[in-house]
């Protein structure tokens, strides 16, 4: 142990560098300890060999994220919008579509089931309404909807099939768990701190959350890094956290650093898996115990040309099969390389996880062939993918989720120090959960509390 | 690391200690490696001040669990029937009542909700029967009953709000865990493992969960330990696991074990946080992110005299108030000393898990005065507690259970070895799921798949 800090801080990814910029920035001597060789987190960016960027996790960024916005401009970072020019295409039940927009395949559906989940949307945004940013568990029907999951309230809100099938299908690839696992409560929290579902679902194209791909969205984390300089120390693992009256000591294999204090920028779920000493509340430890990462790989497959934009396709495919829940095209506006990025969410990770990269890569490319119906597409010229899920610094992405009947039960804990440890993460934010946005707000609160008792 | 194992076992609770004898008795060199000071886990007996012995944990056994009553005729150790003459009292929505039995209690519920609570228990048995013992998953409804919660089973069960009220209020002290936590499937696959929802309700008087108590319950798990003698080695917290194509090294502070397998006999939330090389699979890894421990604060209370028996009560009390949901007379039949044991589990123990163990034992006492209208209640010769969610080495009792949507989703994973890993503890058992009799069982049901591979 050489020196002591002001503050340490637990996690390398943007929660964390923003909690440590931001009190660097106030003139406090924080250092951040990152367990991987890289800072980033979720946001991994990987230069490939056709010279351009992939990225293995976060990418988008929605118009109003203003925090993330902040930081893209602040360091000069390229953008380019979202390709979205060209129809879209899906399977569900066996059948195929070509339409002009998401929307329209929603408001397609058969019989009167297109008007009913339009009407859900509305209704759901009622209940988005109700529940207060700061404090879910105080909506007037925190109680009910936390203790319904979102499939029991598909089941009582449709009518037909069609439309309950269609919103089960959205529901994966946009909270990486099944309706099963989660409860209406939470589903409706995480839209409202993205300011309504229909952001979250992209069905609002002024505000939606994908409007814009950063560039090499790793460059966030590595400028907030470059400013702190020889303050960033990689590969240090954190195993365990010992406060007492004097400070913190943060320990890792081999190196103890000391502190007055500490944020854990860590996904509950890992920030659970630290011994702390004493031992955290049992208000705290209930609520890590509670909330599971989400389940996903991202897998991308690039092509010698985006030859679906020539057939008049925006390469946003949505089908029922899998193992891609989804996909988009992930390709410059004017590439030469044609780019699709594929997620497989919820049930299909949990299907397909456990299989090899050459498993999912041939499984992938059989189920754009079948998709598309043409086949082209059985000969990428790349595969990259992640498996969030086995990532030991990750395990799951995108995002922790509270389970049925947590918010009500657990939620104080998500916020509250406990003694010297404060908690940041895209989880503890009221803006943008689970967003990269919110994982920036949550650092600069985490470090704005802090900076607050250090005086 | 001095010398080479045939298999470690970590943790010494009655499933860690059972594998640890099942394999020295079949000539396998293995030790068995304990966090705490000392063996039994969730059993903890104490011997007070007046002679005799309070359980801080599990301490009732039924009449058909057959390896818990094996392991006590075979280590002789004594056992006590549950004390149950006089009649039972209790309080609800402020109205104070005492009936013959428990059973009465329900069935003289107003108006017809007391037939349609005990409708509803024989609809929960054919669901139970549903619900196959080794692969729950694949119960005909398994998708359906995963994906609602047990009050949404409730809410849709039943038509009067007292019966709903009395089913709701019986859960957390069964469960230690709310009706909006666990899945219908969960709630009838517990069941299942005991032969019965009337078995764990004690409803089946014949086949009681309840139907005796064990005196000095550690003593299965010291006799255990005795005959493994120094291959149980106390104070070594595990922090790392270690497997290769040669064997598997088991890392504590200061020290390091080699072995050719391991039994890891936690509950899956604390097997969850050690960490594994190689990473453990996605499968295994969001199976124990998804099992969080139930919560309960055990409380003891004992006075001059059992002078409510006198008063024809016999010490069992329900109440909707709280801190505890149930207490039970924990006398011996001819005791002198009076003893009532109280537990606070789910919302309560979330409520009172922050308080001190002061503010508690007063909170009970005024509890206990109230319920019985009788001052004598407020001064107890004695206070002990144990508050489970607050153990660092057990993080909430009696049990951990899976999220709604978890059991379809990551079942597979739960006995399912790792390479040289295998898994232990009462979550695996078949039979008596979260009991002492299940955790037996699933030692020696790991222990005999290691010996399998060992030759």
């Amino acid at each position: 142990m050489t020196r002591h800090y002001g503050v340490l801080v637990v996690g390398g990814g943007l929660a964390g560098l923003a909690a440590g910029r931001t009190l660097a920035a106030a003139g406090v001597d924080a250092a951040v300890l990152e367990a991987r060789d890289r800072v980033g987190g979720k946001t991994h960016s990987t230069h490939t060999d056709h010279g351009d960027v992939v990225e293995y996790g976060g990418q988008w960024i929605g118009a109003d994220q203003e925090r993330v916005h902040g930081l893209v401009e602040e360091f000069d970072i390229d953008t380019r919008p979202q390709y979205g020019d060209g129809s879209v295409l899906g399977r569900v039940d066996g059948e195929r579509y070509v339409e002009e927009t998401y929307e329209d395949v929603l408001r397609s559906l058969p019989g009167r089931s297109g008007a009913e989940l339009f009407q859900a949307f509305e209704e759901i945004e009622r209940c988005v309404d109700q529940v207060p940013r700061d404090t879910p568990q105080d909506a007037p029907r925190a109680a009910e909807w936390d203790a319904t999951t979102l499939r029991t309230w598909a089941d009582r809100q449709f009518d037909t099939p069609e439309a309950r099938a269609a919103f089960e299908r959205m529901v994966p690839g946009i909270y990486t768990a099944e309706p099963a696992e989660m409860s209406f409560l939470f589903f409706c929290y995480y839209a409202r701190t993205a300011g309504g579902f229909d952001t979250v679902a992209g069905l609002d194209h002024e505000r939606d959350s994908h409007a814009a791909v950063v560039v090499d969205v790793q460059s966030i984390a590595r400028s907030m890094a470059g400013e702190l300089g020889d303050a960033v120390h990689c590969d240090r693992p954190v195993s365990r956290i010992v406060q007492d009256d004097g400070g913190v000591t943060v320990h890792t294999p081999g190196r103890a650093y000391s502190a007055d204090y500490v944020v854990v920028a860590l996904p509950p779920t890992l920030a659970g898996r630290l011994a702390y000493e004493p031992v955290l509340p049992a208000a705290r430890d209930e609520l890590t115990q509670r909330m599971p990462n989400g389940s996903v790989v991202k897998c991308h497959l690039r092509y010698r040309a985006p030859f679906w934009r020539e057939d008049g396709l925006s390469g946003f495919v949505e089908d029922d099969v899998g193992p891609a829940n989804y996909y988009f095209d992930d390709g410059y506006p004017d590439g030469e390389t044609g780019r699709l990025v594929g997620f497989v969410c919820g049930a299909n990770a949990r299907e397909w996880v456990g299989h090899t990269p050459e498993e999912r890569r041939r499984a992938l490319t059989d189920q754009l062939v079948s998709v598309f119906d043409d086949e082209r597409f059985g000969t990428p010229i790349d595969y990259l993918e992640r498996s969030w899920p086995t990532e030991p610094y990750s395990r799951g992405a995108y995002h922790g989720y509270p389970t049925p009947g947590t918010m009500t039960a657990c939620w104080d804990a998500i916020r509250e120090p406990v003694g010297r440890i404060h908690w940041a993460g895209s989880e503890t934010a009221t803006r943008w959960y689970g967003h990269m946005d919110g994982a920036i707000r949550s650092g600069e609160r985490a470090a704005d509390e802090v900076r607050g008792r250090l005086g």
